[in-house]
């Protein structure tokens, strides 16, 4: 059975010592949240997760939900594990202070979701998605419905979730086709199914809000047309407690590679009462802020499967004994040496591990700026922060679940033969994270994000503020010789990063499928390079640690190694993009759909 | 559900026009092999598969296999589309004629073989199996061995595995523990457990013969202490029937990924009858009879995947409607346009198809040297064939394999959510296919063995024999204006092949670790390369076509276009491997093993 440990002293590296978080938390008047306090709360956080919630991972992909008659039962053990995560107070962390929350940094509550999603991401899932729902509510809520409904979903008493896919669109939710008819009272009507609804149904929660997409009778067709409204599965009586059962269902449950303690629900409505939230026809916006935050929850997941697998297979590497280092023996009291002798196998190690690492140092970097984006008490800061989130979002989501895909498959091949078998828990890792590069907006349409929206639609400026950070970090190391190869490189990619968004936008010009036709490999790009100035931010750091002297020398060693490894080995990959988005359209669009 | 049709246009384009099988027939001896009567046997193979094998694909691996008591029973009708299978003669197509098979070429075969395991590579693994089993007895057993078992084997009356795996040792047989004692009547007792047994039992035929590695009591340590037996479940009696039944039995089965329709075993062996095939102590030289075969079929299996995906993947985005083209509506009659219209989608299919398409082609180029091995009159033509062989199986086994992994993960995205749901058949195929990476020697073996023991181990001679083709193709269309640029570039990456294969024998005199360090990227490299050389033999093919004039313009426009995605988009890889193996070994090895 894998075991998974929080890796803290990791952690901490980059919330201490990489990023400075307290010094966030002292500017944005978060000092509460004290070094100790943060320490206190991570190793909790590592307790519970690995003691409660990594036990459930593989017992509860065996046994899966269960549906019968529209009631959903979680497996064995969830619905208790839901209860002590509520009663600890960790899906409340960063809720608001007036709703029952603890009102913590963003940041920390990003470090703990880190920890709980890899320990059993179909369990994290549950809490995820209410959080999303909630983020909502507050964002575009009125007083009421604030008052209301976070009372219940920011403890977990309740949970929610978002309806938008149906049958026919994804996507395209311009075809949403589900309906919501205006009453006297002013509440809704609401008929339509749904599909993909994660946790739409389940037993580990009193109550269900569902925020639904649908349109009014006379709504303007596609996406101009589209409101949002809450649909609880229980209608909250006269005291806000739960009172008639609204008519709405779970009509199945979806057979899914992976996940598969996460409920996944066709959720049928047939004159369910719904309540509008925000404006009629602007669902889209109020839904923009539950999938900006469900993409970097569903970045993260790439990095949390990449962190178990990791544990996993590095723990088979030093154990597992087979052939002998081509060098000379290294066990020889041994049958044969353990294989992290073995060149091959470390580069399959150290590609995991210099992913997951960028991985979560890009994760915290987003957190930092949601803790800005949440708390500054300056609005110009603010705005720049949430500029950052708007570019560093779609990155997020698609680089890190598409290298956290890779993770996951390598971490089945050091396991060779064993890797395959679901005893072993690696396989369940790679199904697991195979949804991640799909849900949320499949990762072309994060790069259609990136490139269309983001970067050509800010006419370069959201990548300028970040080319411009990379650029005043080059230059203010410019005199470090240790670095200089790395730095060079660094900043020659930085510029290339300029120069090829331009490529495209001239391209562009003359024919608009040239973005769709660039935007992956310009995705895959842009987390090449951002990869490496938060490695070559974390080598720097690790080599001052070393140069002033430390007891702690291997770990900082290993972060100089990583590097050196990233750069010379992972890195290159950034030029193949490159020359693959410079063949532009033609070489995708030529041939008719006839001739495939 | 899913339907499988065997690309019979494709698979003709290869054989006929790319690489001339009837030409090869002729000159081997094989005129029995008439076009016409090729022709005939692909369309009755394209029915039978897509009939009988294709429809139990998903409800194998929903209902796997059963164990009860040591008897296992293969999923709903498994056994009688078995017993259609040897009724039709499928399995002995290529087998001598003296045992009862066809005696046709390898190479139809080969194309049957690949239509089989598309349709349903778990039913494929049963005769695959008991072909490697069939061909280490034909090469190593004596006659009585090859009367008794190859007039059962060959029909598929019987089936045969291969036990080579036990719970400590994998990669390393050196290790194997089984024990073999001899007996006063010449034969053998085996005890010991094996696992992973591929087939190992199940229901479909009489008899399952088994291949075992194991040593004798006096045997020599490591791998030169191992001998191979025939260890039959049935003792065939005086009259080559079944006889008593042996002391072996299915302990359990295993929980896998996938394949899950194919009986893997923990065999126990216990004081078993087995019979020595070959000499005492050379086990491992007639396990690679098996192996070398085995390889290239687990190299077709990342082809065969990869096409079943790219079938759906194909039918889905033609028909799912989903956004407008930027450049404009295609099918403004329609709620929205097919999403073959997208360009993030068109890069997915076409790199399905361009992997899928190159390995087709390197498949039948090996099945046409297999054809030159076995039946050519000329010793040298036989010679340079099986050391053309030796050089291309790890290619074939790591390299298509690995692009086939990455092709079903495509065709899984291009369906979207869809893509993660059980019922539409994609996902299976990423979990069918991902044991391929790693079972018949995981690929991280298979780079080993191509770059130290067949490229190193030859001085370079096995490589130039392939670059060699390479330079005279280039030097023969030298004149050719038209695919200059290709030209220029693949003999560019044809020169530098032995440039770097110079750099790591260089490095490698220093530190024998640079080979492991290289191994991977110098596979992958190969395997780029050589794609590249057959996509632009195909194209050339097509082109010519298109300037003769023809009926199938589309067909051939598809070919030139998919090359020039080939070389566009997917071939700048290349260099990135180069990149990662110049950074030589010390990238890998500077890190202790507490580092990590």
């Amino acid at each position: 059975m894998p075991e998974y440990n929080a890796p803290l002293r990791d952690m901490h590296f980059v919330m201490d010592e990489v990023l400075d978080f307290a010094a966030g938390y002292e500017a944005y008047g978060l000092e509460d949240a004290t070094p100790d306090l943060v320490s206190a709360i991570l190793e909790e956080g590592a307790k519970f997760t690995r003691d409660v919630l990594a036990p459930l991972n593989r017992t509860g992909d065996e046994e899966g939900c269960h549906i019968d008659n529209g009631v959903v039962t979680t497996p064995e053990g969830f619905k208790e594990a839901y209860q002590q995560y509520c009663d600890n107070g960790w899906g409340s962390m960063t809720g608001p202070a007036e709703y029952g929350g603890q009102a913590l940094p963003a940041s920390l509550g990003l470090a703990i979701g880190e920890m709980v999603a890899s320990a059993n991401y179909a369990f994290s899932m549950y809490p995820g998605l209410s959080h999303g729902c909630a983020a909502a509510i507050r964002a575009h809520g009125t007083q009421e419905q604030k008052d209301l409904y976070l009372s219940k979903l920011t403890p977990g008493t309740w949970t929610g979730t978002m309806c938008l896919t149906e049958p026919h669109c994804g996507t395209d939710l311009g075809l949403v086709k589900t309906r919501a008819v205006p009453q006297a009272d002013g509440s809704y009507k609401v008929t339509g199914t749904k599909i993909f609804i994660s946790c739409g149904e389940h037993d580990m929660a009193e109550n269900i809000i569902h925020l639904v997409l649908a349109k009014l009778p006379d709504a303007p067709a596609g996406t101009k047309g589209i409101s949002l409204f809450i649909v609880p599965k229980f209608l909250p009586d006269a005291s806000g407690e739960n009172g008639e059962r609204n008519s709405l269902i779970c009509g199945s449950l979806e057979h899914k590679m992976g996940i598969k303690a996460s409920a996944t629900c066709v959720m049928n409505f047939d004159d369910a009462t719904g309540f509008l939230i925000g404006d009629v026809n602007k669902g889209l916006n109020c839904m923009f802020t539950m999938m900006n935050h469900a993409r970097l929850g569903t970045g993260m997941q790439g990095l949390c499967h990449g962190e178990a697998s990791y544990q996993s297979a590095l723990a088979y590497a030093k154990d597992r004994l087979q052939m002998r280092a081509l060098s000379g023996p290294v066990a020889p009291e041994k049958a044969a040496d353990p294989i992290i002798v073995h060149p091959d196998v470390r580069r399959m190690l150290l590609t995991m591990k210099a992913f997951n690492e960028g991985n979560r140092a890009l994760t915290y970097y987003t957190a930092q700026l949601l803790d800005q984006a949440h708390y500054s008490q300056n609005e110009d800061e603010r705005a720049a922060a949430e500029a950052q989130l708007a570019f560093l979002t779609p990155i997020c989501k698609a680089f890190m679940t598409e290298t956290g895909l890779e993770v996951t498959s390598l971490g089945m091949q050091v396991f060779g033969g064993h890797g395959y078998i679901r005893e072993w828990g690696q396989e369940q890792q790679m199904r697991d994270c195979r949804i991640a590069p799909i849900y949320e907006g499949t990762n072309g349409i994060q790069a259609l994000d990136l490139l269309g929206r983001k970067v050509l639609g800010s006419q370069g400026k959201l990548l300028a503020a970040f080319t411009k950070q990379v650029h005043k970090f080059c230059q203010a190391n410019e005199g470090n010789s240790q670095f200089a190869a790395e730095l060079a490189k660094l900043s020659q990619l930085n510029g290339q990063w300029g120069e090829i968004t331009q490529r495209v936008a001239g391209r562009a010009m003359q024919n608009r499928e040239e973005v769709g036709a660039s935007s992956m490999d310009f995705l895959m790009f842009s987390g090449y390079v951002i990869h490496a100035f938060l490695w070559l931010k974390m080598a720097m750091v690790a080599q001052q640690k070393l140069d002033a002297g430390t007891s702690e020398e291997d770990f900082y060693k290993a972060k100089l190694a990583t590097q050196n490894f990233y750069f010379k080995r992972l890195l290159p990959r950034a030029q193949a993009h490159v020359e693959a988005l410079d063949a532009g359209a033609d070489s995708l669009m030529e041939m008719t759909a006839e001739q495939f």
